[in-house]
């Protein structure tokens, strides 16, 4: 078996934590390049040394003495810093693992893609905001990306041996998160608390409430429309409240391929990290006689305008979907701050939209921050919180 | 676009006349080699003409004057009987549908498979009674085998880019037939009438009953455990009425990976016809949200002890798929002529498999049907009925 060379931007978040956890489990087959995170120093330098990684890089240059005194007498190097973070990535590796949340990673991510192998990607904006200037990299560079979201990773599994060009629509399942039955007059006076309460998975607040509004699917929706290039009219969202069904492709002979497993990312980071093959994950096998049934229902683009709102932003194109996803952080925040009412997240996105149809499309990574700067700044104008 | 040259073996059956109608529609794409009937000539000729085969062939030779007589003044070579027909299996094609219903078929398909294109198999008794022989031509000829019957058609499709190494599972879905809900009082005066009424799929007499005793889904998993080599413990049953998710593969990582889709022939047939690629056929698209729910449960092999049997009879191998198969076949007659009770199909098979450990394996075709005629045998004389 041969050694492979593994990144892993985002070492001690979850998606890291899942990637390192399966790495435990074969660790013969693994050199370990580069590890990074935003400034947790002590736990980045405990994985470093535990993996003997070559590099291991804080985001956050103020943590950089406390990763160098953890990591003094070892062979590992301690770097920090953006420019650092960046170079990490550049190192070769077989497959780079680009988990680092929010416009912190799109630079290192794009270092990734530069080199040409494979990237498995579980960062939102690298799509969402900078997804023209990254598929064009990646067409560039011959790179390979694999979707580590559930969904993406889902219907990269179902295309495997198909031609997009086959290929009638490729549906996206949703929770429906934990307002999928609430009235209106219900989710006017939804709480944060309530808002981060998801059903089947354990998340973060942001991406909790996001589940709530359903931008998270929108987003996701965004995503697939860059990973997966058949056309937005082909692209759906069905609400599946089990989360078993994790997405499925329809063929033009009526065929549909579905990929199903447990809520628990260390199938698609798996599937990542063995493609194209496959390895062990120490999960229990799919019991549907025991989970009995599977539902599914249309979405509600009333109670939930979300996913409405990405489609729209996804047609319009250019840097709309990246002012879309920042005019819905700072909203949630606010949201969660108790600044303002759950259904007016929606609204502030869709405000910030509508104010918004000057934006030049982005043909940078600087456009991308830019834009996303800007759409902040009009977010919070928009919310009166400036 | 390159042209096919196609036969179709079984021509005027079920199978044969939904390839036909997917032939038509792309209608330059094909050049049809050789069709055959049983002993439909009026129909046969219609189709030979309609789709300029080369060769028309009715199995049965009594009918070939009328045969000739319809296809007097036309192109179309006529010929009959049984050497007649697999000389016709033997002519080149670049794919070949092998839908002779029972062992009259196994000979042609021999053919057909030893020529070492493709073969699109929905003979039944080829992988039942003959699996060892027809896999080992397979083998030796370089033939690639395609699965016209849904469900391993799904699972082929499931397969798609992956290794059988790499499969924790492979669970085939049944619909649990229209005795699903009966309790085992009522299978015990259960009529031939009831039998026939299938939940999904319009069918014959013979398969319906099949489908109520459950002896379908036992036979799919003996032909799925010739076609997929996973060992038998990995290859599952589970009862799932809706029909809609036509089965499945489960890999080691925890994803499984569903073929779902209309109850309609065309779907499977279409993806035989076009692979690797994918080609139209006019079904309409997958609607889980006005489908609502797919249930699930684990079969209950006390009511319905068939899956069982045919599990033991592939564990021991040898003549006994083959063995149960004709078995079954008899006492199916037997039931539908109203000389046995439903109750008493599983138990005939039950008896004949007992009394047969004597069966030396099959090592040829006319060893299959030697053993065929005798099992036919053994079971009208467990009936008492010769």
């Amino acid at each position: 078996m041969t050694v492979r060379r593994i990144s892993i931007l985002g070492a001690t978040g979850s998606v890291g934590s899942s990637t390192l956890d399966l790495i435990r489990q074969d660790r013969d087959r693994w050199q370990v390049v580069a590890l990074t995170a935003n400034c947790q120093a002590q736990e980045l330098a405990r994985l470093a040394r535990e993996f003997s990684a070559e590099v291991a890089v804080v985001a956050d240059e103020a943590h950089l003495p406390e990763l160098r005194g953890a990591l003094n007498g070892t062979p590992v190097t301690a770097a920090g810093g953006a420019a650092a973070l960046t170079e990490a990535a550049a190192r070769p590796a077989d497959i780079t693992v680009a988990a680092i949340v929010g416009c912190a990673g799109l630079a290192p991510t794009m270092a990734a893609i530069e080199q040409g192998q494979v990237v498995a990607l579980a960062n939102k904006e690298a799509l969402v905001s900078a997804g023209d200037v990254m598929m064009a990299a990646v067409e560039r560079a011959g790179t390979v990306l694999l979707p580590v979201d559930s969904e993406h990773n889902a219907i990269f599994q179902c295309l495997a041996g198909n031609d997009l060009a086959h290929v009638r629509s490729i549906t996206l399942t949703a929770s429906g998160g934990p307002f999928r039955d609430w009235s209106a007059a219900q989710l006017a006076v939804a709480t944060p608390a309530q808002a981060v309460r998801h059903p089947n998975w354990a998340m973060g607040a942001k991406i909790s409430v996001d589940s709530a509004t359903m931008f998270n699917k929108g987003l996701e929706l965004i995503e697939a429309w860059h990973l997966f290039p058949v056309g937005l009219d082909r692209l759906r969202i069905i609400v599946h409240p089990q989360s078993v069904v994790h997405s499925m492709v329809e063929y033009r002979d009526g065929s549909t391929l579905a990929q199903l497993g447990p809520s628990d990312m260390r199938v698609p980071i798996a599937s990542c990290l063995a493609w194209p093959g496959r390895m062990d994950t120490p999960l229990p096998p799919l019991d549907l006689a025991a989970l009995g049934e599977l539902t599914f229902r249309a979405p509600d683009e009333v109670r939930f305008p979300a996913t409405r709102l990405c489609r729209e932003a996804a047609e319009a194109g250019g840097a709309m979907p990246a002012l879309l996803n920042a005019a819905n952080e700072v909203a949630v925040a606010a949201f969660l701050a108790g600044q303002i009412s759950f259904t007016r997240i929606a609204d502030t996105v869709a405000q910030v939209l509508d104010v918004s149809n000057d934006a030049a499309p982005p043909r940078s990574l600087d456009d991308v921050l830019w834009i996303d700067r800007a759409a902040r700044q009009r977010a919070q104008s928009v919310l009166e919180l400036v």
